[in-house]
């Protein structure tokens, strides 16, 4: 069955779409953390939407199971295939177009593996905006950004990823191609079905292309630096820059003292202000003059009174980008550090201090001695609160002492990262039993015989 | 049967919760403009999310069939029963309270049936703003505006209301309730089981209570009103607007010359500019000086380079008033002019112009001497093309002619007003089987017996 599987795929795909040699395969069997080891079958590259249709239904008479991949960037292990090597992984890569821009009605259209920087350069060659920004859009794919509902450093202003998914082209589980790639800003007939496959990993259906929308490119970009007393100060400092500076706020981040510390012994970075317990990098983008006038005014009165105790406007874009470095290397330096449990957590703005100060007090009483390393988008009550783990520590134990506070707060255990297979026993165990199983419920309409990513984001089913 | 439901949801809800009399249900029996009538066995009102349960459990047991309302203000009859006199009518009216507005994490949660103007008022005190703005907003409901996925003039800036959406409650076909009526900016753990019950009608859940998103509220506020030669000058005149103002914009309204026709001929309304073929209303806001300036530069320009005739900026709220006032009279006007038959389509912004022209073809071709009021939200390429019907007419001919060039431009026939009653037979006949298959699916998933909202959104299932 299987060899009649493989010979079947490479008729479809010609010898360019499939790849079967163990070396070929191993950068697809691994996400680039490799914490996820899998083997597959075989890697099915399909360059057009005929051909994915071609590949599902070659799969599905033979009962294997589909693990869909664009850039394999994600970080819960959600595009690697399992170890059983009976899994056919299902790379985009070749569908790498952007297939057209409009710069008045602000939209663009790409095959699921076009790269994000490719589709990011294609609106600023037309002026206008793709506001998604994340470490991995080098790499990373408008397949698995919108598969994944990802996040990145513009959620503030811009949303996560399924705020600007205007159209999708999917292919189901029985090799259906359902087209819902319409480039209309306002659509309102009928159940929205393309939601159903944003942020869901490749459970319901195969993403093969889809429209985004734009948005005007400001003219003129703030980027400041501040270091601040406390978690509190900064969230004050946010509603400051709320008041001030409106919704051209497009980047509000919290970091520790700590991360900067790692930056300074591990990457010889250091911040251009005086040191602080803790720091906000915040950027706004306006097409209006008054941009960098209102950012001044927001920083003066967060220094007169206290809110903030030192702070930096960038004057160049190159100090701009030297400012943002310091946010982008914290991972570095942690890694660096040591071995660490990462959370990707948010629980309610406004609760984000009290959140750091109960997971602080409960690390320190669960286990004592380990470091934690917390640093995140506090714009969206989004923080990365990792914990370098020191001798003796239980990472396990870490993740559930962190995630109880979590659950204190009404919070969420995956903010941006999605799901995968890393976190789903976590949120088996963390969510009402009530939505797990209207999860699986959906599930079984659209893919009943568990073919499409199965083990990923939901429990086995039932 | 029916007098047991009645007696037990007469226990449930109390004297003031439960309506039988026939004449104090007609005001739920139809909708405001009295386009669909119905008979309902009796309105349930509960008080709480607990009362909904109880009724949702009791019409469960005894197989009846449920249809939620909130403020009754729809325009596609989707909260109104049927005429068979045995479904019961569950008004959200009674939990009409803010939970709690949260100005620095920009949430505001509220019940159901809480009024929208009500939320937006308590938004507005705390210094926010609940961007979703409608005519109806004195009437309509934050559940129906979730279950509606309603738009509105804003929606050019912040979305539909889908886009606001943070957190729902909701009770399902079998009286489950999923809390999911989170306040979190940022949340990609698992399926996000919320957009299942947003714009949906209340055919797959009933919403008992929701968390929106706030903005922050800008201080200053631009409005103009400008004559264009074509609708292909208002598509340029957008273009620069997107340039000069952003993402400032909150709102670009196109009306025809004859719109404003209507206006004076029966309301006595003038433009105070001279009139053109086409009128463009637009909105600007922000919190950054230089906003004025830019609106100012911009309409220089544009009747410098000829894209506009003429143009005002209003002086004072007064007077952006009176510009809006126009504007939203336009219904009014198109009622005394008779009968309409009214469309609410979308297609790609940039191909308005070319829609319109085909439309305006279709219309003298299929159906000579009627006439056009076309006008909407150039920013969102969403057109009110409404046909004045002559004696003679038939209007669900010119219904399929507008329709039919809605389709070869791959636009939606309805861009907000929902499918409700009114357009399910339109929209299986417009949507690929493929699309009305996975629906019915998701319907079947949820609610298996076809207890809520039967009839509404979705053919019967087969």
């Amino acid at each position: 069955m299987t060899a009649e599987l493989i010979a079947r795929l490479a008729a479809i795909l010609g010898p360019s779409g499939l790849v079967t040699d163990a070396a070929d395969m191993a950068a697809y069997a691994i996400d680039w953390r490799r914490l996820f080891p899998g083997r597959p079958l075989c890697i099915a590259r399909p360059a057009s939407t005929a051909e994915v249709v071609a590949v599902v239904k070659a799969c599905h008479a033979a009962g294997a199971a589909i693990v869909p991949q664009g850039g394999n960037t994600g970080l819960a292990g959600g595009a690697v295939p399992d170890a059983s090597g009976a899994q056919v992984v299902l790379s985009l890569q070749r569908m790498n177009k952007v297939r057209d821009v409009d710069p008045v009605g602000l939209t663009i259209a790409a095959d699921a593996g076009c790269i994000l920087k490719v589709a990011q350069d294609a609106a600023a060659d037309m002026g206008r905006l793709l506001p998604i920004s994340l470490a991995a859009e080098g790499s990373a794919t408008v397949g698995g950004v919108v598969s994944t509902n990802a996040g990145g450093v513009n959620v503030v202003r811009y949303g996560m990823a399924r705020a600007l998914v205007l159209g999708l082209e999917v292919v189901l589980a029985d090799g259906t191609v359902v087209d819902l790639n319409r480039r209309l800003r306002k659509d309102n007939a009928g159940y929205d079905l393309k939601q159903l496959f944003i942020g869901t990993e490749g459970t319901l259906g195969i993403v093969t292309g889809a429209v985004l929308r734009l948005v005007p490119r400001p003219r003129h970009t703030v980027t400041a630096l501040l270091s601040v007393p406390s978690p509190k100060a900064a969230l004050d400092l946010l509603a400051l820059a709320q008041d001030e500076l409106g919704d051209t706020l497009s980047a509000f981040e919290l970091m520790s003292g700590y991360s900067f510390d790692l930056l300074r012994r591990h990457l010889d970075l250091t911040p251009p202000i005086a040191a602080g317990d803790w720091f906000v990098l915040l950027e706004a983008g306006a097409s209006l003059s008054g941009l960098r006038e209102a950012a001044e005014t927001a920083l003066a009165a967060a220094l007169e009174n206290g809110t903030a105790l030192d702070g930096v406007v960038a004057e160049t874009g190159a100090q701009a980008a030297q400012l943002w470095a310091l946010r982008e290397h914290i991972t570095d330096g942690e890694a660096r550090e040591g071995k660490s449990m990462k959370h990707d957590v948010s629980v309610p703005i406004a609760d984000v201090p009290a959140f750091l100060a109960a997971a602080d007090i409960a690390i320190a009483q669960g286990a004592p001695g380990a470091k934690v390393n917390a640093f995140g988008h506090l714009g969206d009550g989004n923080i990365h609160y990792n914990v370098i783990l020191g001798a003796g520590h239980d990472g396990a134990a870490i993740n559930a002492l962190v995630h109880d506070v979590v659950a204190r707060f009404s919070g969420s255990i995956s903010a941006e990262h999605g799901i995968g297979q890393y976190r789903v026993d976590e949120l088996v165990r963390r969510r009402a039993p009530g939505e797990i199983a209207l999860a699986l419920a959906l599930k079984h309409a659209l893919d009943p015989d568990n073919r499409l990513n199965p083990g990923k984001v939901l429990p086995a089913p039932g």
